[in-house]
């Protein structure tokens, strides 16, 4: 079996500019993504179907959440490229269809094995909200149309192309919102993924949250996300002592001269600071591994020094080692980049870094050296970036990994993908939980703008309702709850639901925009929310409604629906 | 660039057998899982370390946990295979090379592409626990060996392909506790999963930690797990009515013969049902649109009929109308597998269809009716299992999904790779935290057994000291506690770490075995520990420990790097 990954489109590397009208969009980035990757289920209703003449019957599923995670009022929707490219190229093989034909249970007709070898999308629209768009429970996400076999057979693998995505996403907007708008966001999160495209995923849709880069290379290479990284705890102490260092010397920044020895030049700051005015005291004896571990690295990248400080002792070896090769440099015209604390009380070191970097500044008269950068990483989160504000810290870039990857407070988001009709037929899933109702039929969603510019409701209508319109007086009603209802006089009116695939329809489809673009809208979105809806603790929900008419359908197809109990 | 999918080994998508002594393995089997796969640090090390010429000197990781998961006192090794097959097909293509080339700030030197080129793992030594091996902290899963900057390379792709692998097998293994030996474990989780093959690693996972099958079609396909499923909710909405059902004939089991109209056999039944003596009065009107979709199904499976019942109502409508339908089917000569309950009191509903079935087997003396099959999949966990089990239940099969694949209650395994020698010189990692201190040294890992057959203790030893021999007396000190220490005389002494991976040391290569045989060491490896270990409340922690003389090194070496304070 030979598949193809088709993450960058060219040799570069470079981010996949996303189909135009018209072109196929090329395959899923993770070849793993085919359709045998879904429930054996919808391959045995597919057959069902099939039997049943019934597989061509037109469906339509809508795919949605139930609420919103991370204790927040506010999703950020992502995933939708990766469905498109799934559906584009949806298409079994003959190994596929073997490996079908000998897995369903009983005889499998050869016409099945047929039908499925002649199946595509072709016949399926896909509407969806843009990726990177703010979103709320029970307003769909996705609206996939199309035969009910085949609309099956996507459940399963656009569940699992937008759940995760939109989760992660969300986490890392999140993150962002704790950590400000000013400091940089670093997803370290790899390693401790589920899964290698756990990894991969989360770089990429933690930078679609606002992260502003990551560590992970293949997602550098794979998406064009800014890469960032420079050395572990291990390089520190690989290195014993400063003997080890054989080819000392260094040129200049400006190419016009050069330093025979490198490592005297930083022996001889490392007293400077030692002795000097005000650090006097600070330190005795720093780590000579670590100082020949930084001094190495500044030797190998003279501008990208930035050095992990806290292997041994971050006050009293870290830092004045650092600053003794980062003078060094300066001497020769570079500029270090900074320091990276991952252990301790990040508030007080980054404070006593600050602190010391000043100090230097003044002392040794080096313009700019206070402002030297800290990058912070030890197993943070949205709980720890909040502490370290109240604290006070002087961190300017944050290294975030596994409870941002793994979505630790909350691993999954619940999304569902529910059939809303059949042959024109609303079709209702009752249950004894309220909030597990389906809003049926085949709907039209809004978002209603109020005076102020925030976003005010969502609203869903029957497909042939009128749409909300500027200026004109709509009643928006809680979709279970008779009481909570409010007229909304829209000052703008968003349509959600953008067609995404118009299979053979001939509607225009919507261009599936670069991941940069999709980063700006989430961003642009994020912060066009009412502040009250963003705020971590005890956020307003945002109101999500449906039209009256919508309203009273619900009802009467669920009393229809519904059987009437007997008490004994 | 164009990658290869190495899941199946031939066309039948039969599980691979793994590499026999000698050959190479097949790459990994998500193809996105190459060299770039790792954090950006690793090549600005790598290049570092070439620059200062230190590139081939030969360093020892650890890869260990510090916490069992969940809780617990024990962890399940998983993910072993997928190591293997990425070190052993460990080689960067042109484009990965120039994007390195490009990624690296500041000017790369030709010389490190050309390094970078010639590079493999044929000089990197590969050690590791069997797959599927219970294990504890501190103890290294894997110790590799080789020159530095190639074994750093490794670091990041390793702990991704250990980490979830072991975290998700651990979590069906208690799963697998809880719910006892007796029943059907089916992992659910692909829709809720972390990405695509967070569901796909999951259903391989789960399957070594002891579930019986997997819904998701593709990693029945890539590894040979037994699948499972049968239809939705949707299934049973999009049905209206039974005039829908055209084709009515079913053929008898034995051929011999043939029932005309499937349909009136079906609600010649339900009426039976209806007006029995023992079920009298359970049920007015069954749902058509419900009793449709089963007929329908059962028209295409005649063998498999295994219905989901809630749709409207279970005991007024879903349990009725499976029952005809299966009585039906008996008539015929069939036998229908059971139901499936996905919502409400899982404990009561289980209890009232096995009394429902048993009145049908006695009413209507269909033998083994009473032990119809009842599959039970709403949001299941450890902890739901544990009440079901308190309330008593007579569910058969559990259907285990969101909380199963994405490891709800603690979603990473904080697995590490730590630097423990390099050029034969020990070398340690401090912290503050005492729990973060690492432990150096190449070290060889004991398990020692005592008299009733138990795991006692794991001891960890100087890679030159003489092995623990049966009977003879071993001292085995806690490693950070001083008053801690045992004196043990083991039954029997198990070497727990072999060669998967010997480069060109000449050394023999343990196999790696089918994936059934690593589920088999799995199950046996959990019912050979002393049950007080695997409890789920207050389990009794298994004990980690060093020789005396790896300790008083240990020591030695802590006290001679860490810095003498000064108060002041």
């Amino acid at each position: 079996m030979e598949v193809k990954a088709n993450g960058p489109n060219d040799e570069s590397g470079r981010i996949p500019d996303g189909p135009t009208k018209g072109r196929i969009p090329d395959g899923p980035t993770n070849p793993m993504v085919t359709p045998l990757l879904t429930d054996l289920y919808q391959f045995t209703m597919a057959y069902a179907y099939w039997k049943a003449g019934k597989h061509q019957e037109r469906a339509v599923f809508d795919l949605y959440f139930r609420k919103n995670p991370f204790g927040g009022e506010y999703t950020v929707f992502a995933g939708l490229e990766e469905c498109i490219r799934f559906i584009a190229n949806f298409k079994f093989t003959e190994d596929e269809i073997s490996f079908i034909r000998e897995t369903l249970p009983g005889s499998c007709e050869d016409g099945f094995c047929d039908y499925l070898r002649g199946l595509d999308c072709s016949e399926v629209e896909l509407y969806a909200v843009p990726e990177g768009s703010v979103v709320f429970p029970k307003v769909p996400l996705l609206r996939i149309e199309g035969p009910i076999a085949v609309v099956q057979l996507l459940e399963t693998p656009l569940l699992n192309l937008v759940n995760y995505a939109s989760l992660v996403a969300t986490n890392a907007a999140r993150h962002r919102f704790v950590a400000g708008k000013t400091k940089m966001l670093l997803e370290f999160g790899l390693r401790r993924a589920q899964g290698p495209d756990g990894g991969i995923g989360a770089s990429k849709y933690c930078y679609i949250g606002g992260f502003d880069a990551t560590s992970n290379v293949a997602a550098g290479r794979f998406f064009g996300i800014p890469l960032r990284g420079t050395h572990s705890h291990a390089f520190v102490s690989s290195y014993m002592s400063l003997d080890e260092i054989v080819e000392k010397s260094l040129q200049s920044s400006d190419g016009s001269s050069s330093c025979e020895d490198f490592v005297s030049l930083v022996q001889t700051w490392l007293d400077k600071i030692k002795w000097s005015n005000s650090l006097r005291g600070v330190f005795v004896e720093t780590n000579q591994s670590e100082l020949a571990a930084f001094t190495s690295y500044a030797l190998a990248f003279p501008n990208n020094l930035l050095a992990l400080v806290d292997t041994y002792d971050v006050i009293r070896s870290g830092i004045p080692n650092f600053c003794a090769v980062a003078l060094a440099l300066s001497d020769l015209g570079y500029k270090a980049v900074g320091i990276r604390l991952d252990s301790g009380d990040l508030a007080y070191l980054s404070c006593e870094a600050r602190k010391f970097f000043c100090a230097i500044e003044k002392e040794f008269g080096v313009p700019g050296f206070g402002k030297t950068s800290i990058t912070a990483s030890n197993d943070l989160n949205e709980e720890t970036l909040d502490a370290l504000n109240k604290q006070g810290h002087e961190v300017d870039a944050f290294g975030i990994g596994t409870y941002l990857v793994t979505c630790f407070t909350q691993a999954a988001l619940g999304c569902v993908f529910k059939l809303v009709e059949i042959n024109n037929q609303p079709r209702i899933k009752l249950s004894e939980d309220v909030s597990k109702v389906s809003i049926p039929c085949k709907k039209g969603c809004f978002r209603l703008y109020g005076k102020e510019g925030y976003p005010l409701v969502d609203i869903m209508t029957g497909e042939n309702e009128p749409s909300p319109k500027v200026g004109e007086r709509i009643l928006c009603r809680h979709p279970f709850n008779e009481s909570k209802r409010a007229y909304v006089v829209p000052q703008k009116v968003e349509e959600l639901l953008k067609c995404y695939w118009p299979g053979i329809s001939g509607k225009a489809r919507e261009d599936l925009p670069p991941l940069k673009e999709i980063r700006e809208r989430c961003i642009k979105q994020l912060e066009q929310m009412r502040p009250d809806h963003m705020r971590r603790l005890n956020p307003t929900p945002y109101k999500v409604s449906v039209s009256a008419k919508l309203y009273d359908f619900i009802h009467f197809l669920w009393l229809n629906e519904a059987p009437v109990g007997e008490l004994q």
